[in-house]
């Protein structure tokens, strides 16, 4: 057992911890020791790797000692507070949440992007909000072809991006719903149950909420664009684990045709094409859940912009979207490549 | 019981044939004789109006004589074989399909925007896309404070538009995933069920499926605005009754200001503002549900654009995307006021 790596996950009860567990089974990551943290409040659950169960302890800063490797995902607040320890304690931290990510010392890092952004120094890494990964994996490779100037995007968010509590929270809505019963308490303003909502975090002075802010932001700070121009609005559907995105790229002359779009998609890292016309065949957030991989389909020239195109992407908000671009920065930084 | 019209439906056991039932009790529409006709299929069925059942009958070009005012919804097809008629008995014809919206001769109208496109020669007026109606209530106000150019629209529409058996589908399948039952059949190539999909119908030669063909040709008529241009992606969630869309309006010059939007929104008709930043309330298709009117809100400036504006609309699709509107020409066209 103590072969490879010592790897804590912190927030391994939730729907993200969860996912690591698969993650790191399934792409062979060198865990040798395996320690499982999370709030007081989940201390004492055990979860299963590898036929073992692991039983669930309080994290603290003397739980992280002689950590290689953390990951966090128990939120911006948890993350403030404990990823100073852990970097003390020597670890390599990729941190899921958005306590760093503005922070200009910390890459913020999509592997397919800009691993390159991780410096021989770098102990700290920063996860990229779900919604801002998946548009800029299927973005991204069009600078091959073309000058971006300005993204518009309308998301289709899922339950997920709230955690296993809101996950839990639409499908007890909808069982009550479907079943003529009375609709379980919810934190929401609006039953979610058959409904949508806009992101339901705080509006900014002008107007935006803080996923839309964050989207703007962080697409910045990825693709070192700083003057990057991003309409984008954020809504909550009726979805379980997948966000989809319709995305509309507006480059700074006439646009690449829509084959040189499909060549260079196919060939993209990270990125599957699911563009049939003749089949009526794209992403959806049903396919996309559980894969790796990014969809990419309805790829067409804007009929109102000569300059643009039209695209429909979908991404696991849990694998991409959070745990599987933090094991694959994991991955980048110490050079293991995945089984 | 002879006082007032002789009024028919003609797709009187559909989602929008129901609700044209409750329309004319709920405004006092002038309802002499009454005939519910449908396809043959439906037959024989009743609908219940203002008390009494009605017996559905086939329809056919008998059917159809001494009816003073024909409202079909029905289908295109179904128009196609029977407006004729219709008009040849003489009737006012309100047509709630795609057959003749194209047609330069026909007026299609959205009673706030264009019933002033009502000549006194028109016994045919159509009732144009549920999608575009909802989108131009809340756009149309904003040409009073500014020159729109461009419209950006990416809709998440309801399971209504596909009529009962849509709505239907949806139900089912919910309820079989969230039993752990087996799926019913369905016409669809993927689940609907916590799923969304791209709209499914044919896909034309430049990427554009039936449904955003429609929204690009029907706003440039509805509006007269022969040079609108206007992106739109058309994708169908898992809501039952309301169509929501996150609209873009760029302007040939510098954007109005937020509270001049706001302003003139307020007092547009068929709009109700639900824009509270505060509270994180907006339109939502829950709260559009069963409502005449359309909401609009998270009205602010596009942070990519000075002369764009954003905003989220939803509207009920089978009361303003439909039956509604369709009552409201016949009011118009009538002048019979609202009780």
């Amino acid at each position: 057992m103590n072969t490879g790596l010592s790897v804590a996950i912190v927030g391994a009860t939730g729907a993200v911890g969860k996912e690591f567990l698969r993650l790191f089974e399934s792409r062979g990551f060198p865990v040798g020791k395996l320690t499982l943290l999370a709030s007081e409040r989940s201390t004492g659950k055990t979860e299963i790797f590898r036929g073992k169960a692991y039983r669930v302890e309080a994290v603290s800063k003397e739980a992280l000692q002689g950590i290689d490797v953390a990951f966090f995902s128990a939120g911006a607040s948890r993350s403030r507070e404990f990823v100073p320890a852990a970097l003390e304690a020597g670890a390599l931290v990729v941190d899921n949440s958005s306590a760093y990510r503005t922070d200009p010392a910390v890459p913020l890092v999509v592997p397919e992007i800009n691993a390159d952004a991780i410096g021989p120094d770098n102990r700290l890494v920063a996860v990229p909000n779900c919604s801002a990964i998946i548009l800029l994996v299927a973005v991204n490779p069009l600078r091959k072809v073309g000058t971006i100037d300005r993204l518009i995007v309308s998301t289709y968010q899922s339950a997920s991006g709230g955690g296993a509590a809101m996950m839990r929270l639409l499908e007890d809505e909808t069982r009550a719903v479907v079943n003529g019963a009375e609709l379980p308490e919810s934190p929401l303003n609006t039953r979610y149950a058959f409904n949508l909502f806009s992101h339901n975090t705080a509006i900014n002075e002008f107007g935006y909420n803080e996923e839309e802010a964050k989207v703007i932001f962080e697409s910045r700070k990825i693709l070192a664009m700083p003057d990057l121009k991003v309409n984008i609005t954020c809504v909550r559907v009726p979805v379980l684990r997948a966000h989809t995105e319709s995305v509309t790229v507006e480059f700074a002359h006439k646009a690449p045709s829509i084959e040189e779009i499909r060549a260079v998609l196919s060939t993209a890292p990270g990125v599957k094409l699911v563009d049939d016309r003749q089949a009526n065949r794209f992403p959806t957030p049903l396919d996309a859940s559980g894969q790796g991989e990014v969809l990419v389909g309805r790829i067409r020239q804007d009929l109102s912009n000569p300059n643009a195109i039209c695209m429909l992407v979908s991404g696991d908000q849990l694998l991409k979207g959070a745990a599987l671009n933090a094991v694959q920065i994991a991955e980048s930084v110490l050079g293991v490549s995945r089984v």
